[in-house]
């Protein structure tokens, strides 16, 4: 199962088929024994009710819109378990709180914090790009309207701020400070992704650059916030950063393998889902930028795409062939590559910072569990 | 020119024309030595250059489309002196740092938060308002697109609190959680906007309860931001606020005259430009409110209206006939009385704050300018 991994490059043999995962990086041994389940459920447990009672101090309409957004409740408002997502962001910033010796409960205003500047920014992109569904439902600009999207976006921005803030302390203060920078990243990344959209070529390089701002900065900030919270020093909070940053390319780029190969079953995608959105992730950007028979070909398919009309109505196997001229080009395995590579950076920015070697140990494994999940 | 200002009740001799503004206050004596266009102009020439900085760092495009929104460029890109606005919030900010004996110069970060804010929600609200025109111009979506303005409008908000925060001072962190809660009271304010929009009737409470969350609380955070960042401790801080809450009803009251009665060549706005948009402010909601034969007809003219699918070729004089019915109503009287009282009461607020005799005769002047303004 473990792929060959080499840099960007023509190959011959692109035989992995959709569904089949690459894990990049094998669990590592300090980390097996951390039941990583149980620390994703730790975040959930100890962020949801606090997130909740946050989210009820919007007023109507928009607290209901954001129990919609969050999967609370029904399109009817009836009340509803939806699929929250992984949760790896609250685990994270909880964990960091016990970096500084602090309970993992002094973290939970920065996760919640973090959780209503990432929904913000999902209720802002889905209307940016036209997104219709998001987690098996449809988004909440398609079922509430544009303006419910922007005004809850906003607000949840909003209140992000406010229960940092309210805690009244210094501490308080540098995590808003840092959790602001991290925003102001996840929007020139989205600034970034809008004006990809309309150009023929990206390079590896800028793609990089903008999923490091919309999913490296935030990611950071989350690994961080609950250490600032429990007083940690700047450059104990650097070095969590920059773990998170690291730890979110990696991320980002296993998401971009999902997008293409993942298993439909478990991502609850549509099969090649990022090629019918003609999205430039990694694996495209760097098969393209590989050079060889196999990129050039892939780059005069993408360019016809580009100004096909009928687009829409291509086959399976129309999509089929497309990905497997990427994994011919090595863009499959760059891409798997790249996410062990950064999984690296995250995990020996680790060594900067003294902590616990139990903390240390749930840092690596929710490192692992990134990078090799199915979904 | 005084009107004669009374309670909501019907009236016989409604005859005041458009273009004749009503002046619900003389000119406070303590105040009548104070040159306002030296103090707004105070204001404009602190905060501008450190505006124009923050808004520097934006990433293209998110830099011009903001510069565009600022009136600094126009739509091909070229240096503009657009109108900026009366600039009453930056010279009441830079105003409130000397509350504390600390210099203007102390409240700029402030002013600069306050006004990227205000724009915020300008970019936003003009998306969710539909509106294709401000201040004379296209507003950012129309030229730019909606997602522009979305982001933009995202980023505008995140420099807001970036402004402050990097100051790294305890009091920075005092200022941003005030101006975090007005955010969410302008937040508010927009939600209850739009859901009176779909509503028959609206009453004058809760249209003074919208007007206080989308110009009181953020006049409120503007008045007192200064004196925040100078040190102000959080009595003189909310006292302030009080002043700039009442004054921001009374600014409304006066600007919800001048959208039906303003004169257009002052207000660069339409002849009945609020009629035209069906908007229930103050007057029409009062005048509604004020039982008798001109309400029950008014009444039923706008449920008719609102049924009416020729709307909007109505001529000048169908909107003239409204506005005479508002009038006979008393819903203009009653109006001018409300900015009145609201001045009065900010005027009073300034009571429970020492501070040194000029600059409380700056801030009556100012509160005296905001309700005699013609534009």
């Amino acid at each position: 199962m473990t792929a060959d991994l080499r840099g960007p490059g023509p190959r011959t043999s692109g035989t992995a088929t959709r569904g089949e995962t690459v894990p990049p990086v094998p669990p590592a041994t300090t980390a097996a024994a951390v039941d990583v389940s149980a620390l994703l459920e730790r975040g959930r447990t100890l962020a949801t009710p606090v997130l909740r009672a946050a989210v009820d101090r919007l007023a109507p309409p928009m607290d209901t819109v954001a129990a919609y957004h969050f999967g609370w409740i029904d399109a009817q408002g009836r009340p509803a378990h939806g699929d929250g997502g992984k949760a790896v962001r609250p685990a994270l910033a909880v964990l960091s709180a016990e970096v500084t010796g602090a309970r993992p409960e002094t973290g939970v205003p920065g996760a919640v914090a973090v959780e209503l500047v990432h929904n913000f920014s999902l209720l802002h992109d889905d209307l940016m790009d036209g997104d219709e569904q998001r987690r098996h439902r449809d988004t909440v600009w398609k079922v509430h309207g544009p303006a419910q999207a922007i005004l809850v976006g906003d607000a949840l921005f909003a209140l992000a701020n406010e229960v940092l803030l309210e805690l009244g302390t210094v501490e308080a203060g540098r995590a808003t400070r840092r959790l602001t920078s991290a925003t102001r990243a996840l929007i020139d990344g989205q600034a970034q992704d809008i004006s990809y959209e309309h150009r023929d070529r990206v390079s590896v390089e800028e793609c990089l650059e903008m999923e490091g701002n919309k999913t490296g900065a935030l990611l950071a900030c989350a690994s961080s916030i609950g250490a600032v919270l429990g007083g940690a020093d700047d450059a104990t909070a650097d070095a969590l950063e920059k773990y998170g940053y690291h730890l979110g390319l990696a991320f980002q780029a296993v998401d971009d393998l999902l997008g293409i190969w993942g298993d439909p079953g478990a991502t609850g995608k549509q099969t090649w889902s990022d090629l019918r959105q003609r999205k430039k992730s990694l694996p495209v950007v760097a098969a393209l930028a590989a050079g060889g028979d196999a990129s050039e070909r892939l780059g005069d398919i993408l360019a016809a795409d580009a100004k096909s009309s009928d687009f829409d109505t291509f086959s399976e196997e129309e999509f089929a062939a497309r990905a497997r001229l990427i994994e011919e080009a090595g863009g499959r395995e760059w891409t798997a590559q790249e996410a062990r590579r950064q999984h690296t950076i995250a995990i020996e920015a680790l060594d900067a910072v003294d902590m616990p070697g139990e903390v240390r140990a749930r840092f690596t494994a929710l490192a692992d569990f990134v990078v090799v999940r199915k979904r």
